[in-house]
C-alpha cells in the first residue's frame, strides 16, 4: 500500500526531483544487478510493458546485417523470435521441450558452426513453466565466441540474484511490476556501455530506440516522450522497501519459502508438479490437472477467486496444467491462505 | 485528487473488474468523439506516451507501398515524418511556418497531383505553438480524394468538440494525461472499423501493433501484453469526472475561461502572444519573450517554479518564446494566482 501512496502525488516530467527520483531508480537499479556506471554499466527506462523493452532491445541491438540466435524452451522465447520475424532480423531458434532448459554444449556447437551470429537471446525464468535457465553457463559460452548476450529477466531479476558481469551479460531487460513489486507501466534495460554505444543508428522505431532513450536520459535527465511519473513514484518506494527488506538475498529468501511452502502443502493434497524439482525456479510454479472426473480448471479457478486468490491458466501446448505464482507482497500465511482455499474447492469439486 | 486515490488498489489484469474497466473505458472514449461502435468505429488502447500510440497508428496502417502525406507546422508533425522515415514508410510532407495552419487549398491540389497518396496526417493542436489547425477542413478534402485521415489529437481530445464521422476521421490518437486529466500510462486510437481491418498484417512491431491489440481486446477483452492497471483505474475515475462536469462541452468551457483570464492577464503585463488571436487555440499559448535586457527565461522559470507553478519552455525554431498550458484541474483562480506569480517576477526580475 504504502509503494501505491507513493502515487498520490503529481512530479511534472521535468521536474528536478522528479528528474532526480529517475536517476536514483536508475543507479539503483544498476546495483541490484551487480554492477554500476562506474563499472561500464548503463540503465534505459522504457514505457509499456516488459515485451515494449524486450523488443526494445532486439529492435535496436542489431545491425542490418546482424543475426540472433534465440534459445526457446516457453512461450516467451517464442516472443522473441516473433520480434526478429516482424523486424526482419535473421534470427535462428534453438528449440527445447518446455520442461528442459537449452543445452549449453548444443549453443556451444551452434554457435561454432554459426560464425556470422552476432547476438545470443534467453529468457532467464521462462514463466511459460516456471523454469529457470542456467544463463552464467550460457554466458560463459557466449564470451568464448565473443557474441554479445541478452536475457530477458523479466520475472526474476530482484528476486534471484544475478552479476551482469560475472554472468558476461550485456542487455539484460525487466519491467517494474514483477519482482521489485512496482506497479506496471515501463521496463527498463541493464546494458553493458560499450554495446548501447554500438545501438546508435541500429533501432527500427521511433519510440522503441534504445540508444536515443538513453541519449535523452543523459542529455537532460528527461525522458523523451512523457514518461509513466505515477509510476515510476511507486517505483522509488518499491526500490526503497526493497533495499530495507534485505535486498535481492532477502527477497529471494522470502519468495524460496513461499514456493517451499506452495509445493510442500499441494503435494501433501496429491498435487503434482509438471517440473523436476531441480529445474522448478521459486517465481511460478507449474502443477499438473489431477486425475479426476470432477477436476475443471474454470470451476477451480472461479473458486479461488470467490475467496480472493488469482492463480493462472497452463500455458503449455502438450500437458494440461495450471501455474501459482508466489512473488508480489505475499508471505508464508498468504501461501497458507491460499492452500486453506484450494483445499476447500478440492473438498467442494470433489476430485 | 480523487483520480489519483482510484490508483489505490490492484486489480489483475485479467479480472473480470478489470475487464469490464477497460470497455467501459474504450466505450466512453468513443462516445467523447461522438462516434460508437454502433457506428462502426473501435477504441484501442496502447501501452505507453502519445508518441507511442502515434508511432503505433504511423507503423501499423500503411501497407507495404503505402503513401504518407504529412501536413506539418510544428515539431509533432515533423515527429510524424521522422517515425515514417524510421520505419521506411514513403512519405510527403507539406510544411508551414509554426504561425500557420496548413493550407486547406494546397492539400486539396497536392491530392490532386499526387494520387499515389494513401493516408494523411496533422496534428490537430499543434502545441510547438498551441495553434489548432482545421481538422473538418481538412477532412472534406480528404474525403473527396478517398484517402484515409489520420489525426494526432494528444493535446485537444477530451477539450475540443470533435465528431470524428463529421470530420471523416479514419484515425485518432490521444494520451491518458492530457484534457481527460488521467495520469500518464497510455495512449488511444479511434478508428473508423474497416480502416482498422485494413491494418491486418501491416504493423511494423510487435508491441505496437494497433490491429492485433483491437484483435486481443476484442477476443477475450484483455491486452495481449501487461497493461498499466493502475493508469487504467484512474482513467475510469477521470472519465466520470469529465462527465460529471458535463462533457467535452463544459470541459472546453473551463479552459476557454482559463485561456481568456491568462491572456487577459498577460496582456495587461504588457506580454504579447506569437500567435494572432483567431489561430491560437485554448490549450497551450506562446507569448513572446519581453523586449528586455532584464529577462531571463531559465530565471523566470524558476522564479515561478519556487511559487508552485511550471510553464514550459518555447519550442520554436525561429522566436524566443515561451509557453504556458491551461489543462489539467484547473481553475480561473489557479490562473490568476499564476497571473500573480508572474507579476511578482517580473517585479523581482525588473523586464
Amino acid at each position: 500500500m504504502t509503494v501505491k501512496q507513493a502515487m498520490l502525488r503529481d512530479l511534472g516530467s521535468r521536474d528536478f526531483e522528479f528528474i532526480q527520483l529517475v536517476k536514483d531508480i536508475r543507479n539503483e537499479l544498476l546495483e541490484l544487478g551487480n554492477v554500476s556506471q562506474e563499472k561500464g554499466y548503463e540503465c534505459v527506462i522504457m514505457q509499456g510493458s516488459g515485451t515494449f523493452g524486450v523488443e526494445s532491445m532486439i529492435s535496436s541491438a542489431l545491425a542490418k546485417d546482424g543475426h540472433l540466435l534465440v534459445l526457446v524452451n516457453g512461450a516467451y522465447g517464442e516472443r522473441i523470435c516473433k520480434m526478429a520475424e516482424v523486424h526482419g532480423i535473421k534470427f535462428d531458434a534453438l528449440t527445447y521441450d518446455e520442461d528442459k532448459s537449452p543445452s549449453v554444449e548444443e549453443l556451444d556447437a551452434f554457435l561454432t558452426s554459426n560464425p556470422t551470429v552476432t547476438h545470443v537471446a534467453v529468457v532467464h525464468c521462462e514463466t511459460t513453466t516456471g523454469i529457470f535457465n542456467p544463463i552464467k553457463e550460457y554466458g560463459a559460452v557466449i564470451e568464448k565466441h565473443g557474441k554479445r548476450y541478452m536475457v530477458d529477466a523479466m520475472s526474476s531479476f530482484g528476486a534471484v540474484p544475478v552479476d551482469l558481469a560475472e554472468c558476461n551479460i550485456d542487455f539484460l531487460v525487466s519491467s517494474s511490476n514483477k519482482c521489485i513489486e512496482g506497479v506496471p507501466g515501463f521496463s527498463f534495460a541493464l546494458v553493458k556501455r560499450d554495446a548501447l554505444q554500438e545501438c546508435e543508428g541500429r533501432a527500427r522505431s521511433l519510440s522503441l530506440d534504445l540508444y536515443a532513450q538513453w541519449k535523452g536520459l543523459e542529455n537532460n535527465g528527461q525522458f523523451r516522450f512523457t514518461p509513466p511519473t505515477h509510476s515510476l513514484l511507486a517505483y522509488g518506494q518499491a526500490i526503497k522497501e526493497l533495499l530495507e527488506e534485505g535486498g535481492v538475498e532477502a527477497r529471494s529468501a522470502r519468495y524460496q519459502k513461499n514456493y517451499q511452502t506452495l509445493v510442500d502443502g499441494m503435494r501433501s493434497m496429491g498435487f503434482t508438479e509438471y517440473l523436476p524439482a531441480e529445474k522448478q525456479g521459486y517465481i511460478i510454479t507449474t502443477f499438473n490437472h489431477p486425475v479426476s472426473e470432477n477436476f475443471d480448471f474454470n470451476t477451480f479457478y472461479s473458486k479461488l477467486n470467490e475467496r480472493g486468490f488469482a492463480i493462472y491458466p497452463g500455458k503449455l501446448t502438450k500437458a494440461d496444467c495450471f501455474r501459482i505464482g508466489n512473488i508480489g507482497r505475499i508471505s508464508t500465511e498468504d501461501v497458507e491462505a491460499l492452500l486453506n482455499a484450494i483445499a476447500e474447492a478440492k473438498a467442494e469439486m470433489g476430485f
